[in-house]
């Protein structure tokens, strides 16, 4: 037989979810401990996701039972809008299926796969399907579903529907069995919802852990985030082959409409500059346009000028909660935020903020600890590979008095948080682990820590100061029984009179004190933000001295 | 409208290759640099595979030609089996569709994405379809297609087809234009293909660069590499959810017949043992076998021994033709390798072999060159994040005579390559571009190394003791004609008799030297496999002194 024929016979079809079950590191299922956090992970943003769309504040239970040395149930449930009967099915058993990737909005998901590649991961780990029950209204009943899916397919089995009481009025719950393992540590579950509660300060989360220890995180405001907005695609991050496919599957029956319609930031005239450029008529039909005339509308588009898009899709955390969120996670003595203006990579607005905590009961031995968040979702794996802990070795903190020694993090007792909100986050794989490195976030994430920097280094300068001030203040106070005592003796006061002598010496020596500080330190020269807490302050408190 | 129902409209079917389009960092197209490596990389390794298959000595051709200055047409053509009609279309048209990722075999390419992810991408930067000539037979007619991809669907559209006149008996050409931009380097395409041509001394490659450069890489030898098996997973390394989706669709009609046919190392013994420890009867219908029996299975399967899968699967290229490859490309004093004994993870065999060049033309002042290799594939990007980096910072060069800082690569005139052979090569992206780090994968790596390194310190050793016996020699040698001089005034030699004194007196020297160099390093106390080359030897050659 020609060798052609016969090795043709092998060739197939692959199933997205074999792929991804063949290949489930690259979800970030690469081992126990992974999956466990990987798992409970896709939940929660699912779940922030679904709230933040329905404006609702979120309320989120989190629940891991150990069943055996090496198998965990996870149950996670929120009050979020519900999931309709239909879309049950495909939302938890489909690979790829979802609202969120064909939108250019902020959101936590962006694939289609995390979800229901946590219920792939726990049939083939322990065969049990994955355990549903929504409702979208009080009105409403609750549906109840058993799920499995069919990996050659890459399609639901339903395994168990029914109608089911459930006292929540909207909400989603789901049920797991995954082989995991539970750890504490930096690459946690624990870490994890902590680091979720300072970003997302409008959620609670009840945490139990798989030794029955609960931790709560209240909500640090009743503010919901602004509900980020969907935007159209920006004319100059489109490439030639997306532009045809868009033109091919455009409602729109004229080029100009098209363009004005589908992108953002296109208006008549600029529609109009365009197509002059690449001498296409304003009327033609848009499925009618052919490759050459579609490479000279990219042309054109690059020579036109166009303005940035719009920015008010994006919702960052603001400073305020940035340092609401570290202050009810991080005992610290000093806190600060940076939310940078929006930019703009690749067409795709985004914002860049940041916030430090420095001193309190943080470890000044170690290097700094670094929390990575991307939309709201704290990034743990992936570390070295992320544009966020690029930048901040590249940031020269020797400047803002912090030790540091070349091509490594400062070093410290300090906490820097960086945070990338996005319509698209470029993440560096479908695990979702760490950001890739576009020059123009590098940039950005850098120039939000200088910022951020130069607050502490003003801090670390003024306590430096206070310091030394106090440590000639103290010594200064030593002479004061001597110097009374010589005075005592000199014009012969009573012990009463040397007594009052000596106060009113220390008195002096105060209000010098005082004086030079205030001086040294006007409150009106420090930046608004610089943000200290009473409680936790090393410094000596010089009213009560 | 309840928020759920609002919400529902947006969900639907995300497209693999949709998914791919915007995700395309993951296949290894971040930027029209990689892009262009890629997209040969892919053509390429299929190749490659489909000779080896075939049985076929490889002749490839690659062309880059330069259209504008960041477009470039891509021409890849080969003297393999070819592809018949039919599955010219979804091999290149299609993503997730080949015959390789259903099989557990040694192969370059194993996920059926590579290929048709470089025509996606020339699509979506030039609009142009890939044009593919494929023929199987000198009886048989040539076929020329031109295909583009409906990403929507993930499905090839035929744009032309035809039968038409070609030269070659066998084999397959494709072009494709793609955004690129063509640099040399560390990266570069050149690098590739010479890596290439190391790792695969059984091909010829062609390659024609831009600026209409010819490079001709001859192959160094006719010995086609073995080739390798498939195999039957070893039940070792199956997982619940698999053993029950292998149940679920085999043919076989009793779960003992089953055992014994869908993997390897299950005779009728360890077949009667497993289903003995689980409590299930050997004649048991595989589709009847519930959730719980399958557990006990997977239980009893771990305390039953069974031994190591087969490793006559793999195709390791062997130290000698690892020394070939590395000498043919690398100019050096000194080479050797080491191929390993087979070793297992997950259930799956591998193969590490590793080379070690020294020397001759290679840069003294610079860190060692790391050449990384799986199946035969150069391994260019990601150093950083792959098991073999890892393996050699953590392997001791010092006690081989080289310089090393802590945490770092070793230093001096070295070439380090690495080749990983596989039945599944655990790669950390799609993109294929490092390898996991599997701790029974960084041991075989590190015990090649350490094996390869203790033959280079012999080398360096022995070198660095000739230097030492060279210096003295000359050191001698300057007072040979004080003494010739001296005695001809004692004993009154006619010139000629001093002149002949003098030689003698050299002669005694060299002697004394052969008789100490001899002793030191006697040639029978080396390992066999020191190969030196003797036209780039570095030390003085003492029959011509």
């Amino acid at each position: 037989m020609i060798k052609a024929v016969e090795m043709a016979k092998k060739q197939r079809d692959i199933s997205v979810a074999e792929f991804f079950e063949k290949n489930r590191h690259l979800l970030g299922f690469d081992n126990p401990r992974k999956a466990l956090l990987t798992t409970i992970k896709e939940a929660v943003d699912n779940a922030l996701d679904a709230c933040e769309e329905a404006e609702i504040l979120p309320e989120i239970e989190v629940q891991i039972v150990r069943m055996t040395e090496s198998r965990y149930r996870i149950i996670i449930g929120d009050n979020g809008p519900g999931i309709v009967k239909k879309q049950i099915p495909p939302i938890f058993g489909k690979l790829l299926y979802g609202s969120k990737f064909h939108q250019l909005k902020q959101q936590r998901g962006q694939q289609g796969i995390g979800i229901s590649a946590a219920a792939l991961y726990a049939q083939l780990t322990t065969g049990n399907g994955i355990k549903i029950i929504s409702r979208i209204h009080e009105d409403e009943p609750a549906h109840y579903y058993l799920l499995k899916i069919d990996s050659r397919k890459n399609k639901p089995e339903i395994k168990d529907e029914q109608i089911v009481e459930w006292s929540k009025p909207h909400g989603t719950v789901i049920e797991l069995d995954i082989e995991a393992e539970y750890k504490k540590g930096d690459i946690s579950v624990d870490e994890y919802l902590k680091q979720t509660a300072i970003i997302n300060p409008h959620a609670t989360i009840i945490y139990t852990n798989p030794d029955l220890k609960q931790e709560i995180y209240v909500r640090a405001t009743d503010i919901k985030p602004v509900q980020p907005k969907g935007i159209k695609p920006h004319p100059y991050g489109v490439e030639l082959g997306r532009l045809m496919n868009m033109m091919k599957w455009t409602e729109y029956k004229t080029v100009k409409l098209f363009l004005m319609k589908e992108f953002s930031r296109v208006g008549p005239t600029t529609a109009d500059k365009i197509l002059g450029g690449a001498a296409v008529l304003n009327k033609t039909r848009p499925k009618s346009i052919t490759r050459e005339q579609a490479s000279k509308i990219i042309e054109s588009i690059k020579n036109t000028s166009i303005i940035s898009p719009p920015t008010d899709c994006i919702s960052p955390i603001g400073e305020e909660l940035m340092t609401k969120g570290l202050q009810k996670e991080v005992k610290a003595d000093f806190y600060t935020a940076v939310s940078r203006p929006p930019s703009v990579y690749r067409g795709n607005p985004f914002v860049i903020e940041c916030g430090i905590a420095y001193g309190g009961e943080l470890n000044a031995e170690s290097a700094v600890t670094i929390m990575r968040f991307a939309n709201r979702v704290p990034l743990l794996y992936q570390k070295g590979s992320c544009a966020s802990t690029d930048s901040i070795i590249k940031t020269n903190w020797k400047s803002y008095h912090l030790k540091q020694s070349k091509g490594s993090k400062p070093y410290g007792p300090l906490v820097i948080m960086v945070h990338m909100a996005s319509v698209w986050v470029p993440f560096t794989s479908e695990a979702k682990e760490a950001i890739a490195h576009y020059p123009e976030i590098i940039k950005e994430i850098k120039l939000a820590l200088q910022e951020a920097g130069r607050k502490l280094g003003i801090y670390l300068s003024r306590k430096a100061k206070a310091k030394k001030e106090l440590k000639k203040f103290e010594y200064l106070k030593k002479y004061v029984p001597h110097v009374a005592e010589a005075l005592q003796e000199l014009i012969e006061l009573t012990d009463y009179e040397k007594e009052n002598l000596e106060k009113a010496l220390v008195e002096v020596l105060e209000d010098g004190r005082s004086f030079t500080e205030a001086n040294g330190n006007q409150q009106e020269d420090l930046p608004d933000d610089l943000v200290e807490t009473e409680t936790h302050n090393e410094l000596p408190d010089s009213e009560s001295i």
